[in-house]
């Protein structure tokens, strides 16, 4: 994609800003030290006094920065001169300088920004769209909407009667109920109280954190190759799905209804652990059957990077119905989620807050659907996906005491390491040698890369991780 | 301060987009509809099968909107010539298009911002720093952080054991602690699960969703003028102070240790409720007293409206030590807290998440520092305030039947109506004869001008007020 990209699209960025925004790719990585480098260790010292950095691995110099070379959130890498071109104009310097609080009084562009950026890659199936400002709140927001829903159906399909709206404001009941959300063993869900509470992937988010007391049940845990352990797997989906229905019932039971279901495609942050999609559908059935929320947490898996063809990750799966919502952030730029007309709220400021997302975020995504859609590149992440997964395996191949479980949709990958230890090494030295890699789950190297990823790409990942393995 | 802009701004505007930016404010209001107007109808209309539209008042042509004939959230008015000359810059567009993931991969100018936009406006004794996207997640933050610090406490200053580490995982004790945050009667926090737990205002946010059963504890409600009423108002010190101390003993003797007090200087939300000096200095003394800590959400009030001359209403009180943590957002532009040393953790991704905040509104937040600082305009805010201040209390005589309990620090103002039908009715009625007010509380108008605000601008106020009010 990169070498496609017009000389007119150079022309601009370089003609507002001379060199100031790098416009170009250089044809590979150049290291000049270990990394953290003395400069981003001087710049820690200087920041610590009065930040927290512990969690500060390099600083940046995002104005030299373009294209793959530093993995991440971004759909289309970095600087992409279409949207450093779009990022200059009023529409965009007007939403930064006077945000607007959408909720009450948006752009006249707002409706138009929705429509092109959101509504035109929706899920099958889900029209109705809210824009939050991050994963977080989408999640939380959808839940709390689920929770809205659930007892306007106990109510008759009514809005809050008197007594619940009294009652709320001791947080008594009816009005503040004893609802719950289920989640599953290994999920990630944000970092706020509610979002922790359905959250099981890693102790240090959640340790010393207050939290709600709601079911968690078994997510598939396959053997790959896939095929070769088709009955072990097939028994894995048959247990969980055993094992959500009786968590359902229990807290049903104890008058702590279950409200909402909330799953991810990918369990990413906690170690890249797939369900197949006979497992969703049985998900799907099983929400149908208790009346249940189905909520489809793509805020890692959206944005067009696992093969479908569309944007969502759960596409692959064929349901019989669609999810009841999908909520999304990261590589869609403006957190959110759809859902089914039949949740929809009409009292206004329940799902509300001050500013309901950030016009410029919609705005960019705008742009990048116009980019995916003229470059192709939901059917180019298609055909790249496939050569990534060939060269994952074979790395596989080549490495069978240390590397194990390639999976993967497309680029969206993942592979495993003989421990934790042997992982972590490989994190730095890889960095050290150029490809800035992340890990999820205890000992697994995870793969994000953008949408401008591409064969070339490929090669130079794998020829480090390869040079970086064999060293290990 | 509208009247001392520079020219050369006005001509750095006018030359790079011409007509499209509005770079002059009009002499008034000029309403050619009742609002919304035919316009906002037809947007609404085209919105409403995708999007929840009930919370929307108007659209707003933002392009065209200049200083303060839209009161709101933001600090210096609508297209100040200066924001929008710097947004323009390449470490703005750069960090839209670029956006990073700051907890990890900050820009190499971040610490800068920090310091010019954070660090060199912080409340005295609080050094400091965690930006944050919101003032939800602002709040949210604070109160982790203090969960965090308290269980610490309790192992003696040591980070997490295995023991911990490994029971959160269940949600069993004492990983995931039975901790509770004090909150007040009137109070407002946000929209999260958790931070709706301390929340009191109205029961709209809160109705149908679950909550922590946390304490609440009364907060005063003064008679005015303050100065007739002393002995009452001291005796509603008195008597809340008293309840907050029962309400903690009441939680830590259930085992739910009140971790966190959160209170806001100005319950804005719930209706514009102040307390007094003496009263924060009692908040102060019993969190200390039993090691909670204490959170000042200056969401509302932060941002140097309350002519206090710098950014922080709770300089007002003159407390004896600062408080421990004082969260803003909203005329800040990013979320965000300031806490005190003591208060620091040193682990890594436990007060974490993808973006933790945004460079753009950090950046922006910079130069807002910078015009400030450069026009005056905290001590401006002192002087306006005055003029804003008789004038309100003018007002007040004019309409003895109508109006009451004109009250407010600075331009940070409200005042009650005999009735809420006819607090409702003024609302619609000023707005559609020019002034774009709100209310808070079941029967106040509330003001929330920003620091460009000045003495013409009372004057329009006030003429369109006692004009609305007359004819209600």
């Amino acid at each position: 994609m990169l070498s496609r990209l017009s000389p007119k699209n150079y022309a601009v960025v370089g003609c507002r800003f001379g060199s100031t925004i790098a416009s170009s790719e250089p044809t590979g990585p150049e290291m000049h030290t270990a990394v953290p480098g003395p400069k981003s260790k001087e710049l820690t010292d200087r920041m610590s006094p009065l930040h927290n950095t512990a969690s500060i691995r390099c600083f940046v110099d995002f104005e030299k920065s373009f294209g793959n070379y530093m993995i991440s959130s971004l759909p289309l890498g970095y600087n992409h001169p279409d949207l450093v071109k779009a990022a200059a104009s009023p529409k965009f310097l007007t939403s930064l300088v006077s945000r607007p609080a959408l909720g009450s009084f948006p752009r006249t562009d707002f409706s138009e920004g929705l429509q092109e950026a959101l509504t035109d890659v929706a899920p099958k199936g889900l029209k109705q769209v809210q824009t939050m400002l991050c994963g977080t709140s989408a999640n939380e927001n959808a839940i709390k909407q689920a929770f809205i829903w659930h007892m306007r159906q106990k109510r008759g399909d009514k809005p809050p009667d008197q007594l619940a709206l009294d009652s709320c404001m001791k947080q008594q009941q009816p009005g503040t109920p004893h609802l719950s959300v289920l989640g599953f063993d290994g999920a990630f869900h944000g970092r706020s109280l509610c979002n922790l509470s359905v959250t099981r992937s890693k102790a240090i988010p959640k340790v010393d954190i207050p939290a709600f007391d709601w079911p968690i049940a078994k997510f598939p845990r396959y053997k790959y190759p896939l095929e070769k352990y088709k009955s072990y797997n097939d028994q894995q989906d048959k247990d969980c799905l055993a094992d959500v229905e009786a968590k359902i019932l229990e807290w049903n039971a104890k008058k702590h209804d279950v409200a909402a279901l909330i799953v991810e495609p990918i369990q990413a942050e906690g170690g890249d652990f797939y369900g197949s999609p006979a497992f969703f559908q049985g998900l799907r059935d099983i929400t149908k059957k208790h009346n249940i929320v189905f909520i489809v947490d793509e805020v890692q898996t959206g944005g067009g990077a696992t093969g479908t063809g569309d944007m969502w990750a759960h596409s692959h799966w064929n349901l019989s119905t669609p999810p009841d919502m999908v909520t999304f952030s990261k590589k869609m730029l403006t957190g959110g989620y759809f859902y089914a007309d039949h949740l929809r709220i009409n009292e206004s400021y329940r799902i509300y807050n001050t500013w309901v997302g950030d016009p410029t975020k919609l705005f960019l995504l705008q742009e990048v659907v116009k980019v995916i859609k003229r470059d192709g590149l939901l059917q180019k992440n298609i055909e790249v996906g496939k050569e990534f997964q060939k060269q994952l395996h074979q790395l596989q191949n080549s490495h069978p005491n240390k590397l194990s479980n390639a999976r993967g949709l497309a680029t969206f990958a993942a592979i495993d390491f003989a421990t934790a230890e042997m992982r972590d090494k490989l994190l730095t030295d890889a960095t050290n040698n150029g490809l800035h890699c992340g890990g999820c789950g205890p000992q697994s190297l995870r793969f994000r890369p953008s949408l401008v990823y591409e064969k070339k790409h490929i090669d130079l990942t794998f020829e480090i991780l390869d040079k970086t393995i064999k060293n290990l």
